[in-house]
């Protein structure tokens, strides 16, 4: 049988995320190509001290039977406090929403709010899997420039007045895949620009703890006077990825259209995801393991760095993030990362190329590459390998 | 600020499941409405053994790490055993995609087939969670008579030239909401008509094992030659509705395309999640746990029927289900269960108004009871308060 998919998954391969996980899969090769945090960072003990206390709970039938599709109750009432390390107060549990991983607030929020043909501005550069997610929905997605201070103010205001767009969607603290955090001011800047034109900001959030150096900078949620911005954080990067388990905050009428949303997805998160990361934040371990985890990634990040002064070509340029997973890297124009990466790969290294966080699919001499997943000396050594293809490409 | 919400999402309103759940909260109230499994029937001492026996295990912090959309892999092999149960063989691991619930499969069926304005056939009555979800879609849900054998095969085929319909949903076995199972003639039948004209299936069997009485019928997915039929089960029923899992298996093609549709949603379900039902299965706890169960739903049905038998009218009918959870009845067309369903909570009994499974919001003389949920003394004294008060209905 022929079958005529629907128009929202006909174009859908799904292929760059795949190649990423089928790479990790094979040890001989380094891979700078994921978003995985580092295994040494999952608090393993703690969660089998916390799953094991549910199971000999009492209770534990309750975690059997079908949950409310909200959230679990107390976790919601604990994520109101939770929220205020990004500055957010005066969150009620009708603001809240446990998401199945923030990929699922960021799917929720556009099922809400777009129809087919809706523009959506991004940061050009973007999260790949954003890209994807839109184009599922038939979103058009339009690029924003950016510059060292977050979005470009002026390009932001010129692309609403030109194409009227339903939704922005950034990541303002250590950017997907550029690593870069958006300043105070242009955090409140765009937070008012949005009120004021009735735009929808998707808030994506999974990196902002994971700082090892510089100052913390409030959310743009908390500059959110008109109720526009839809927040989104998950713990995928500080407590478990397999876990599945997010939080998105919101005005009441839009975490209600998402709740919908969800009920018709998933019903509800696994109750057991949800009682593990409730459990570990209710007992204090976010902090002090945060604590560990930010110097292994500082360690991580700085040991690229130095990698990159050592072995990289004097025309390679990239970002020095503060915290997150990434570093954001580039060489000339004619050098085309897509075309490269098979030669990588056979040289036992892998990264992403930065065409697909481009909504134009440009930016083709661009490359994002991960720091949280390969130890210190795979870390050096992989930049080494591709210090050494870039060095002959660009000698050609 | 005003939300202009989709127009997917703008009459989502979920009203009628929220109303269950709350419903259910009040301990005062006898419950007939959800469709939860029996408390008593949640294997909670085998999940709590397993969970402890995962937590115990060396690769522990493999369950914390990112996992692969298409599921756990020994869960995926292990699952193209299981459908044997349902006669489903030759299944190969890219035939199966692991699913938080069966919901999320209906899901992604209908987001890898349907665009907006497609028509979907439907068994009148059904699934009201599937004519949401329809809706959320767009795709337009028009309702096949029915008889005792199952689908009327002259009205399907005459639908099917009508409205060229691009799927069939239906729940052949102990059907939601009639406890109607079709006969093997009639799953042959519609398997070879939806195959000649070319019409996707989705066969949700969330109840098959819920089997009491009278004998087994194999899946309509048995029957598929020509790969048009995607069988969806869960677990819910099962082993866990908290746990959120289930399995859809079907061509390789749809599969894929609904397996790119779960990277966007929620990236995978949760590794612990797929662990607990993969040990679970493996360790044989399904048969021996099944027995019990279905001696207890076996019970629960009789004591609703025998009540039924004392308490109701004469006007009142009902089915006689083999399985599954629930009774579905009906009394003269001039009562309204809608209208009446404040009174009836007012009695402290609560149920399902028909109205809300058919795909033109007809039915409002019809009734779903679940008797799974309730005690055998609850579902007596529950049943007591509803035959008065459609007594009292019938006298005026």
């Amino acid at each position: 049988m022929n079958y005529t998919f629907s128009e929202r998954m006909k174009n859908m391969n799904g292929t760059a995320t795949r190649e990423i996980f089928k790479l990790l899969g094979n040890p001989e090769i380094i891979s700078f190509a994921g978003g995985n945090p580092a295994i040494e960072c999952l608090p393993t003990e703690r969660v089998k001290e916390i799953t094991a206390d549910i199971c000999s709970s009492p209770n534990f039938a309750r975690v059997l039977q079908y949950g409310l599709t909200a959230g679990f109750p107390e976790l919601r009432e604990l994520l109101c406090k939770y929220v205020e390390t990004a500055d957010i107060y005066g969150t009620k549990t009708e603001n809240v929403l446990v998401i199945s991983g923030g990929q699922q607030g960021i799917d929720l929020a556009l099922k809400a709010f777009i129809n087919p043909g809706d523009v959506i501005l991004v940061e050009d550069p973007t999260y790949l899997a954003f890209l994807q997610l839109a184009n599922s929905y038939e979103g058009i997605c339009k690029g924003v420039k950016a510059n060292d201070d977050g979005l470009d103010l002026c390009d932001l205001e010129e692309k609403i007045k030109k194409y009227n767009p339903k939704m922005l969607y950034c990541v303002p603290t250590f950017s997907n895949p550029t690593g870069k955090t958006y300043s105070v001011e242009n955090r409140k800047a765009i937070a008012e620009m949005t009120a004021k034109y009735g735009v929808i900001v998707i808030e994506d959030d999974p990196y902002s703890k994971l700082r090892f150096k510089g100052e913390y900078v409030p959310s743009m949620k908390s500059f959110d006077k008109a109720g526009n911005v839809i927040f989104i954080s998950s713990f995928s990067k500080i407590i478990s990825p397999g876990n599945r388990t997010g939080v998105a905050v919101g005005a009441p009428e839009i975490i209600r259209k998402m709740e919908i949303g969800k009920q018709g997805t998933d019903l509800h998160t696994p109750n057991l995801s949800q009682m593990i990361t409730y459990e570990y934040l209710r007992r204090g371990y976010l902090e002090p393991d945060l604590k560990k985890a930010v110097r292994i990634y500082g360690e991580k990040k700085g040991a690229m760095s130095d990698a990159i002064k050592k072995y990289m070509p004097e025309e390679f340029r990239c970002t020095d993030p503060d915290g997150g997973l990434f570093i954001w890297g580039s060489l000339p124009e004619r050098i085309d990362m897509v075309k490269m990466l098979p030669e990588a790969v056979e040289r036992k290294v892998a990264y992403i190329q930065g065409s697909v966080f481009y909504a134009d699919g440009s930016g083709t001499n661009y490359v994002r590459l991960n720091y949280s997943y390969a130890n210190l000396s795979q870390i050096e050594e992989g930049i080494a390998r591709l210090a050494g293809l870039f060095k002959e490409k660009l000698a050609k």
